[in-house]
């Protein structure tokens, strides 16, 4: 039901998806009306009598829409009824209810979102948290450094994943205190054979490719992707006005149109739509607010891997083995006011 | 004597901006052997016997390299010599000298670095800070905002420029409590018409030209910035590969010439090159590192036209203005200490 254009959009990607993947099976939750005319021998319909919208509070969102699309859709997961949820809709209500339903892994205190940024190489860098959390502490991005390359392993096939700490230099000493100290767990990691961490990287390293994976809090990590959007953006706006300026410049864009096609295709955030919330007892996967059928496709197929691949057992296993890394920040702080009292 | 190039790239870039500025005089400050063979009827030699290097720690530029280039230079700053000091070299020890040597404005906590990058309206977005504090309070985002709105005001004489507060959504309750507070203050500012807040901006909002300054931490805008160059570079990279591939692209790349050029013209950094560090009782500006000739001649220009328009005046100006907004960050620490006391 979520998103900037709903079912719409959802049922044609979902309807793709299922003739692309002949084994994948789909139960689609959302207002009955909306779905009626949706049929498929694969695809069971299950009914919500409401929705989240994109403005609800998380609130409303948690509190008052028990029956909404979304909670009904998570409660597939958590039931055993389906293997992973994807969803279009407001991410922070996603990010509580998913939280509040399925509960987050032991080891973990908080899910990330990761997401995956078109680099250099022609291949994804691995980006998290990329909003969903505003303030964290060093075990927070360790964790998310521990999700992360369960992640990568699992899609990718790449066994040891190189992980970034994403700072303002390359130097050790660089960073606020948070970094500095996530720096520190993160070499030890890496001696200890959990972690393949790379040291720090800067904002350009995530377009080199420096890493495939690049852990950051989620206030940064949603900037630095936004503001990539928006030069992406300018460019591909500068190039279509430049280009349909005058009848040369036209015959000119006509001549170049494989290699501006190859670039947009490069550049086609859409090929990377699903970002993976991590650190939860169930897959979720969100898709982009504004996807269209062919992103939201993208979507589903990652969240298919994810599921086929047993992502969320690989996740476990990864942080069963960082576990003596993996001090919770929370319960740190649970046993530093015991200390005080 | 600093940056990547040294005197072979700043000598020249100090020859053409006498001649393209008829009534400017310079001061070169560095090693004798250097700069012998310069010579100009508008510029005098001042001599250092050491250079601060770009690994140097700030404790060995600050406290042992006491007649260093970069030391002399902005003593001449300090000594009413020169009205504007321009350095390619070590960010940190130019921000931690400066500091040390010219001391902050009334009312300024820390000084920042504002940068500009190119917007899609062809203009310059104004961002501080672009990291010479990786923490910040919310006085002390309140601060950057009131300089950077007198940068602006002076040099392109838009009066009353517009500030956006850079937060990973739109809407006031986004963001940490840091960034909530700062919208807080800034709201309040912009009802006293002291400032003209737009209110938060999001990353692709630097790119769009949404407001005339945008407002984070050095931290976050340190990472947006690199991480637009680093796609940036990636897109450029991309282009000349493609259009290198065979005879036939390479005659298409012939015909497309005059639109890649204006693209790169239009993200040409270097025409951009020039932060200024505000905050401090007398103009210091930053060239980035890896300028060429071209590049350091635009930090020249902008330091010259700063001088020029008063804006060491029109930032004392501004905060004057402003000040019962700028509650001292350090001085509500100091009496919050009292009141535990």
């Amino acid at each position: 039901m979520g998103g900037d254009h709903g079912p719409r959009i959802t049922l044609p990607a979902c309807c793709r998806f299922l003739e692309q993947h002949p084994e994948a099976r789909l139960i689609m939750v959302g207002l009955p009306q909306s779905m009626k005319n949706f049929n498929h021998a694969r695809a069971a319909v299950v009914s919500a009598s409401e929705v989240v919208t994109m403005d609800d509070p998380l609130e409303v969102a948690l509190r008052r829409k028990k029956n909404s699309s979304m909670r009904v859709a998570i409660n597939q997961v958590k039931e055993g009824a389906a293997q992973a949820v994807v969803s279009a809709g407001n991410t922070g209500a996603l990010m509580a209810i998913s939280r509040y339903v399925l509960k987050t892994l032991d080891g973990i205190d908080r899910p990330a979102i990761a997401g995956q940024i078109p680099n250099a190489k022609g291949l994804g860098t691995t980006v998290l948290d990329m909003g969903a959390n505003v303030d964290c502490t060093a075990e927070h991005l360790v964790q998310f450094a521990v999700m992360g390359s369960a992640l990568v392993s699992v899609l990718s096939g790449n066994e040891n994943p190189t992980v970034g700490l994403l700072n303002i230099g390359e130097e050790a000493i660089k960073g606020n205190e948070v970094i500095k100290k996530t720096g520190e767990l993160l070499r030890i990691a890496s001696k200890t054979g959990d972690l393949n961490f790379y040291g720090n990287v800067e904002g350009n390293d995530i377009f080199k490719g420096t890493t495939d994976i690049v852990v950051c809090d989620g206030f940064v990590g949603n900037v630095a992707l936004k503001a990539s959007e928006g030069l992406a953006g300018m460019i591909v706006d500068f190039l279509k006005r430049e280009f349909s300026r005058n009848i040369f410049t036209k015959m000119s864009a006509f001549l170049a149109y494989p290699v501006i096609s190859a670039l947009k295709k490069r550049m086609d955030h859409r090929r990377y739509n699903g970002g993976a919330l991590l650190g939860l007892r169930g897959l979720v996967f969100k898709s982009h607010g504004s996807a269209d059928e062919l992103a939201f496709g993208f979507a589903l197929a990652r969240a298919y891997d994810a599921a086929r691949n047993d992502l969320l057992g690989q996740v476990r296993v990864r942080i069963a083995r960082a576990a003596p890394l993996l001090v919770s920040a929370d319960q740190k702080q649970l046993s530093q006011a015991a200390v005080l009292a």
